[in-house]
């Protein structure tokens, strides 16, 4: 896993630098102080994405009490690995995603988690359909019943409960797939590499198209509830923060800029009202 | 108490106004599903006041599982009353303050909590001292005790573990205090009596300084750490969020506008340090 989620850092990063066709992502290396550490791949004030990074880590150590607890291993010991990803545009027209391909293991068991989800700031329904199509059609390589299964795990996951709402229009999320590891590598494989088919085309649709100041306004509004997702329910994000990680490299998944009005009105017009609806009661987009 | 405290929100809303110069509060009240309610004093685009949040709430019903067995009540049966201000101005010359009064109260106890605490972008220790100082003295009328031990809890509690700094430069906060309650709740209105002198004259000295593009830089990235506390950390938004209270008054302590940049440099001049230093190591003001 460690050389695939390498390898796969490579060819997402090479494939965003041409479609931003300015910025260049800078690499960080960084050093666990319990063990291990990572490569970030920051790119930041682009012609189309305002704040990117592209993480691996690669980390081994004890884990804190809490966290061995909740997860039911009878040792500490853990060794983890993973890609994780943010991309936030600058351009409300094209929509934020994450996607995280990760790897842990402990002594007396191991597993795989992951997922791939959208946070559009306007309506394209081609572009939600084309999102999820891609996911199913890399799940259904590897089985025809993933994909309804994960897609339904990610609309549970990606959901802040105090808003009664989802954080975009979802994808996948899977977590815990502790049997037959070769077979799920496999699947976890296939959702990675289909990560640029699945976004690219979508920000080359989407990546000159002209905005009105509302739409600005919407999308730094939505980025506020972002940041209540990761910040209050993200389970990578409190992982993260407990395990003493690498600070930067887990908030890079924060937006560059925010906005955080009282008793915002987020169905302004049609648009607004649509998406609105569609995060509130997630729905099938194939 | 609740008359106290709808009588402080008043008071402090009147001084606010009059401060700001341009905007007034607006007053929006509101019912909780499970039981009782509140009124929310929200201040937006003044001319010193960006977003300002004086709010009252008197709320009663049963407290979640999770919270009951934390505060470790036989009963489930809860009433709670308090005042909760967070003031965001929009220049970085004038600080941001957070303050909250409240009383809560289960069949078989019940509890006083509270406190107020500066976040500076700037350094100006003839501020710093005076807001120390003032809720010094209101301490100091009741038990010369006081201000040490709850000065010492406030930079405790307003601590991002993650970061290893504190959100400002602290004040004083207490928490469950249940012993002797009728002098407890004057000791509480000796702090609420307190707040308006402990920061009205600092936004008097401050509010009409010039600042550099830098400063607000600097505002809006400290104001990023200042999300990241109350999101992760925070007792208060915490409970507000499990307990299904009124969400716009909870978040309403999240500043109107936020930059989260990757490994932002945040000692770029000799002030930022100093006051970085003094985020990261509290000390005593008086």
């Amino acid at each position: 896993m460690v050389d695939y989620v390498r390898d796969l850092q490579n060819r997402i990063c090479l494939a965003l630098e041409k479609s931003d066709g300015r910025a260049r992502f800078e690499s960080k290396s960084w050093q666990r102080d319990g063990g291990g550490g990572g490569e970030s791949r920051i790119l930041e004030g682009g012609k189309v994405f305002e704040k990117a990074g592209v993480n691996v880590s690669v980390v081994h150590g004890q884990l804190p009490a809490m966290i061995q607890k909740k997860f039911g291993s009878s040792s500490t010991e853990f060794f983890a690995t993973g890609l994780s990803l943010v991309l936030h545009p600058v351009s409300p027209m094209v929509p934020t995603v994450h996607a995280n391909y990760r790897y842990f293991e402990q002594p007396d068991r191991a597993w795989f988690g992951g997922g791939a989800d959208l946070t559009p700031y306007v309506w394209s329904e081609e572009d939600f359909r084309h999102f999820h199509r891609v996911h199913k059609e890399a799940c259904d390589r590897n089985s025809l019943e993933l994909y309804p299964r994960y897609k339904a795990e990610c609309d549970k996951y990606f959901w802040n409960e105090h808003r009664g709402e989802a954080r975009g229009i979802g994808g996948i999320f899977f977590d815990y797939l502790s049997e037959d590891l070769d077979k799920t590598f496999h699947f976890v494989r296939s959702c990675g590499d289909a990560f640029v088919e699945s976004y690219v085309p979508i920000v080359e649709r989407s990546k000159n198209k002209t905005h009105t100041d509302r739409q600005k306004k919407f999308q730094l509004l939505r980025r506020g509830r972002y940041v209540e997702f990761n910040l209050v329910y993200d389970r990578g994000t409190l992982f993260g923060l407990q395990t003493k990680g690498n600070i930067e490299s887990i908030l890079m998944s924060l937006p560059p800029v925010v906005n955080f009005d009282y008793c915002a009105d987020m169905e302004t017009n049609e648009e607004e009202k649509t998406l609105t609806a569609c995060f509130r009661q997630p729905r099938s987009w194939l």
